[in-house]
């Protein structure tokens, strides 16, 4: 192993070797931007490149930044994947006609960045709203709206069931089951499902969930990231790095797999020590990591 | 109404008069101590008795401050009714032997108290723990040894599955669905379970489960709480008054009826700004919000 190696942000030495690029147990990592949050798309690229990361999972921001054209053509230049869009939703709130726009406006970005999916973040509860029943409802009616405008750009909704916390402010799509039962009113190369681990790892029905999801082809993202306590204040930024935390990431991942899963394993961690990092010590912690405890 | 009268801790006018003691609208409320958490409990019994309300849900810690046979006569003589006893369980760490040993005290301090059920907060998984399905499996091998204990003593353990967000530290009980799953393998009369308005309002699943629940004789408890937004930093204290937040706690009690539930409707709400507010106050105000939000 390389002396003096280090995981961020734990500060503990490292356990293995981090893999060479090349190395065929990178082959479906992927890097989510939101990962290395300080970096711009160049630099995020060209981490990857270095770290011998295949793919990419690109978000809005950081996109638009770049500006979307010379972004799809930095991503196409470079022989990256890209593994997913983040993100589309918010479809919640009160005006449904400007949320559908801006929706649109992801498929049609994810379409020119070559993103199999737009992954979905439905949006949570209005302001003093009691009726989670009704809200979820329209979420429903507002995706069978953007449905057809996807699928006319080759772009798959991924639709994202947050962990219950955020179910007031971010997601009223709370478990990988009630993820299914929507994404099952459209057809599957229309509609599929993030299994993201921070999200599901609680749930008693996620195995059973998953094989579901497998069986009917619904499985559009697999994401990384592990659950840490205490929660920091602001719990959005509450996700540790893989193998940190509590969440049987390699048991979900198998489980995945044996659903038939074989797409990338995305490595999406809000944190705000881990974005304080250097963007390349949190790549090769992340690649160590998925050795240890993914693989 | 009275002028002036400012619900607590919204600062809000109050919307409705306060029912007065002996007002059939308080036949089933009862306050769970800690949401009056500085009171003593005297100073919590005579809280009730000054508002009419005619059932109180007590806990270990302030039980102890009293003395135990003190505590017991005390609430014997006020004639309220003790509608749980606040808590046992913690079951999942590492010394079993004495974890079961303080429940058993627990057990028997709720008889002597006349408490019809042991609130079970069954604990969450150990330091560096992955390994959710096997941490909850020995939590109910834990739970099969405290029950005939429980069941010679006559007191009911009532099962509480928390907000998943509670899943890693606290309860690795998650849901209504898992918690009748775990009952189930008891008698009815040994193991019922608590539907905590806080913790489940966000489960798609919770209505069915509820039914589930009310035709096999299950629920022990209703507890009332609110899901407010943001969570504080310390998020064990995000709890809201009734009406503030986005649970539909009147849809809740109005299904647990429903399936034939007929006890108690206990307020626990932890909220150092409850907790720093008059205790007068917060009653006042949840007997105000139990009329406008749950009856």
């Amino acid at each position: 192993m390389v002396p003096g190696a280090v995981d961020v942000p734990s500060g503990l030495p490292a356990a293995v070797d981090t893999p060479e690029p090349g190395d065929p147990r990178l082959a479906r990592l992927s890097l989510n931007q939101a990962t290395v949050k300080r970096w711009s798309l160049t630099q995020a690229v060209d981490g990857c490149l270095r770290a011998g990361l295949p793919a990419i999972g690109l978000w809005r921001e950081p996109v638009a930044e770049t500006g979307l054209a010379k972004a799809a053509d930095l991503v196409r230049r470079s022989g990256l994947r890209v593994s997913s869009y983040c993100r589309g939703g918010f479809l919640t709130g009160g005006d449904r006609a400007a949320a559908l726009e801006d929706n649109r406006r992801a498929v049609d970005e994810a379409a020119e960045l070559g993103a199999p999916c737009l992954v979905m973040v439905v949006g949570g509860m209005p302001d003093g709203d009691r009726d989670l029943a009704g809200v979820r409802e329209r979420m429903v009616e507002a995706l069978a709206e953007l449905v057809p405008y996807a699928v006319e750009r080759g772009v798959r909704l991924a639709l994202e069931p947050l962990h219950p916390v955020f179910c007031a402010d971010r997601a009223v799509l709370s478990t990988l089951g009630q993820a299914l039962d929507v994404a099952e009113r459209f057809d599957a190369e229309a509609a599929g499902v993030v299994v993201d681990a921070y999200h599901v790892w609680w749930d008693p029905q996620v195995w059973t969930q998953i094989e579901r999801a497998g069986a009917g082809g619904r499985i559009a993202s697999f994401q990384a990231c592990d659950w840490v306590v205490p929660l920091p204040a602001d719990n959005l930024l509450g996700r540790g790095m893989v193998g940190d935390g509590h969440a049987d990431v390699r048991g979900l991942r198998r489980a995945v797999d044996a659903a038939g899963y074989d797409g990338d394993i995305e490595v999406e961690i809000f944190n705000r020590q881990v974005w304080d990092a250097d963007g390349d010590d949190v790549i090769a912690t992340l690649v160590r990591r998925h050795v240890q405890h993914v693989l």
